[in-house]
């Protein structure tokens, strides 16, 4: 449903911000390019930027005009970092992606970005439904076109996927998180050894147990891992008595 | 607190690049860049890309290895689009983006974006406690090296706005994470003990130390930790020959 998505350069000035679009996209499987009257296109320049998303451009739409360009979209969103007299509606970039994508379930939306240095004009903004803001250093808000795109664009895959990484990666398919025995089975040698060689004081042991399986805990151990800090401490323990 | 958070860039072969990554990062408050052997720089191009971020530039330090650029971090995280044959723990953008500012608050960390072509090399990617990968598309996931800065720098004010719960335990008060400094002090001394001990064969290492770095990163080391670690292994090699 990422294809019913429309990324619209409004009146770019710079071919090569065309092409560095056109690649932001792609990263973020968006395809479907839409230029509203580009001062330079097609260009040499853009392609070049483009890199391997030359297909994009390929297939981009030129229009004359903004209001042909979006005729077919039933939802509009434009991207501006000004404020208005007559404010719009404004969507953080995640709201406005998790809309868009929503949205593109049932036909075309579109997703606007004015010229490089003014943006979209408040005429241009009219014809938006809604605006999006993409926060920035309030001393320096000064975002390349291609990288606005490129934050849209992630977002907008973000909310397509809507899967969320897992916070640790799973161990290895040959590789399992040791249990709750082996890791009681490893603590239970741990402290023996550590009471032999006078590292742990039975009288006075403090928190040193607890402060071990708390450090161990935090990472968690897999098999392997586990195998080779028992190894280690095997070796070095052979040389005792 | 974002200026103890420390872009990396790693052997990066376009200074047009590193111009465009400081301007991605300034839009983003993230003032601190760090170049890793740069093929160009100084450089015209960089400063003419950076266009009003050249006082990000200005401060750039630059460092012949990564560990000279890292050693003063207590963590460490890289982006990689690769998956590798040793998994490294993998966070999400915006996982990544709340362990950083939140861990920056006790001290400088860092993000590491590897070279153009080939990214982090595993060497590289064994420094880090974890792995960030930005989703993107399978079939063209070639993100420019500054648009990846844009994203993570993105992320990085989004995190630094909202009020993010804390993923693992901070330190107590009293303690603190141990650096990379001390981190690698330590690898070394462990790496001696274990070829002494006849633990690890020089001729075959296989992935002995990389599976050690890799489970160590995971949970990383508070100060007391590491004292109770060397307390061990010394203890128990003091009777070694």
């Amino acid at each position: 449903m990422l294809d019913n998505i429309h990324i619209v350069l409004v009146r770019p000035t710079h071919p090569g911000n065309i092409g560095a679009a056109a690649r932001a996209m792609k990263t973020m499987c968006l395809h479907q390019l839409r230029l509203v009257a580009p001062t330079h296109y097609p260009s040499a320049e853009a392609t070049a930027r483009a890199s391997g998303a030359d297909d994009v451009l390929a297939r981009a739409l030129v229009f004359e005009n903004l209001p042909d360009a979006i005729a077919d979209c039933h939802l509009v969103i434009g991207t501006s970092a000004r404020t208005r007299t007559l404010q719009w509606p404004q969507l953080a970039p995640r709201e406005a992606a998790q809309w868009l994508t929503q949205e593109s379930q049932t036909g075309s939306v579109a997703l606007l970005f004015g010229q490089e240095r003014a943006g979209l004009s408040n005429e241009e903004l009219a014809y938006c439904h809604y605006q999006v803001n993409i926060p920035a250093n309030p001393a320096y808000s000064s975002l390349n076109l291609a990288a606005a795109v490129q934050i849209l664009a992630y977002e907008i895959l973000q909310a397509d996927v809507q899967v969320s990484t897992p916070l640790l990666t799973p161990p290895a398919p040959d590789d399992t998180w040791v249990s709750h025995l082996e890791m009681e089975q490893f603590y239970t040698y741990l402290e023996q050894l550590l009471l032999t060689i006078g590292f742990l004081d039975p009288n006075n042991p403090k928190y040193l147990m607890r402060r071990i399986r708390r450090w161990l805990s935090r990472g968690r151990l897999q098999s392997m891992e586990m195998n080779i800090l028992r190894g280690i401490l095997s070796a070095l323990s052979k040389n005792l008595r």
